[in-house]
């Protein structure tokens, strides 16, 4: 058997910028890679540096007892390994999906593994593509607990941070959705933050040593209020979310005072008065989590 | 005159948590504090600790060259340092405004002390009450240079840092609400995060960790970006805004399935594909910054 020599074996699908850092690091690391992806002609370095091209996923998912997949989300997931040559040459052999995408979609696809004898791990990777090989990069990963025991070695090879968060194949999709919603959230307020200053008459340069103050004290926050949370308390005492809504207005005001759409903050703004509506008012801003899931 | 012995000192208006806060440092420094509130009762501790009660806040503001006014916004204080006998009272004195509100409301106090010969500095405080008088504080200050200078060695007794952001009355307020935007916005992806991972079955404790890792990677980012968006160039080289429109879509499916409220995200998810409509697709996220301020 070819795929079990002495020198560790992956198989890459999808070579995008994040599918080629993660093949590039399985190279640095001496894993034989193979590599394949739907577009050709994405190779040329990773070949340079050692990398095996495949002409099929099916030849390419042969080719070692593991294969990543990274691809843009889990309908171009399915478009490869649901074809029946390369679910066949799947059976008996590992798939870790790193796709992004909905728990919805890696329970799907979990089951599709099931049904097919493919032996199947779920993942997420939280950073950025030039974290990638380096003790940033932070990996979430849900399946079986003994499947991720066996390939963690070779996945130790991407660098950073592995984190296994249950047998249940959703959960790390789960995690990964609930941070990008942090996320991007943030973002948002930062962009719009931005604009907010430049009307003022002050830069982004200017304003971002402050901003990245205020990024600063969100994680001893977080921390303070997930206990809050758990526990159903929601405690305003510091700050009662009647006060956290007069703030949201000042910017809802500030922003449309000069004629920048103030959307996001309506919205938020929205949800703060809903719970002071339902007789929350004491509470801290935290209460939103229940109220945006209530039916 | 007995407002100018060696002994510094300064009036405070205001005495909800934060005013309290603030008065109690003054006096852990030294500061000879005089003390108001609209609503009686609230000086008892304070007095306890040496701060001297007004039973007027014209009394209160002759009793020392500098008054901090901290009241729940522009409405309240205006309320305050507009009545005759305290206009008057105030004339040659310095009143620091540290109430939350406005760029537009800080301009128009400065304009009402200009024409009274009041000496007016703005100001923000940035950090939660338990922050003052330690290092953590953060404090922003706008208006004459001159009159910032002269108090700051009294504004010291605060704590934490001070910094003078420029003449122009509404500066300090500018910041305030560009950076209460950040806050509110990234706590209501906090909270939103929270239900959606409750509905998957991860409690806030459990996501914390990883939150505070999302947290903490956002402070390069947001130099990062303000170069980007000074530069006007928005660069999507690593995350293109059709990557992270695609990842918002995520965050809507999931949320929505589970039947949670997903209007902020679908409000952001909007704001990044009218960017990609307006020709910018391979743009980053920040791109946004503009939009918004669109006409």
């Amino acid at each position: 058997m070819s795929v079990h020599t002495d020198q560790p074996s992956v198989t890459v699908l999808g070579l995008g910028p994040m599918g080629r850092a993660l093949a590039g690091a399985f190279l640095d690391a001496g894993v034989r890679t193979t590599v394949w992806n739907r577009t050709p002609g994405r190779d040329a370095e990773l070949i340079a540096r050692g990398a095996v091209p495949a002409s099929s996923p099916e030849e390419a998912v042969s080719a070692a007892p593991l294969t990543v997949v990274c691809v843009v989300n889990y309908d171009a997931s399915d478009v490869v390994l649901r074809q029946d040559a390369v679910t066949a040459a799947l059976k008996g052999r590992t798939v870790v999906n790193l796709s992004a995408d909905t728990p919805e979609r890696a329970r799907d696809t979990a089951g599709w593994a099931g049904r097919h004898g493919v032996r199947y791990l779920d993942g997420a990777i939280m950073t950025p593509t030039p974290t990638i090989g380096t003790d940033d990069a932070v990996f979430l990963h849900s399946g079986p607990a003994e499947l991720y025991r066996e390939h963690r070695p070779v996945l130790a090879a991407l660098g950073g941070s592995h984190t296994h968060l249950g047998e249940e194949a959703g959960r790390a999709a789960a995690y990964d959705i609930a941070l990008l919603d942090i996320f991007w959230t943030s973002m948002a307020g930062y962009a719009h933050a931005l604009a907010v200053a430049r009307a003022e008459g002050v830069t982004a340069t200017e304003l971002a040593p402050f901003a990245q103050g205020i990024a600063a004290i969100l994680p001893p926050l977080f921390a303070e209020f997930a206990a809050d949370a758990d526990a159903g308390t929601y405690s305003g005492e510091l700050n009662p979310i009647t006060s956290a809504a007069s703030t949201m207005a000042h910017v809802v005001h500030a922003s449309e005072a000069h004629g920048i759409d103030a959307s996001v903050m309506r919205v938020i703004e929205g949800q703060a008065r809903r719970v002071i509506a339902l007789g929350h008012g004491t509470d801290g801003f935290t209460r939103v989590a229940e109220m945006v899931a209530r039916r």
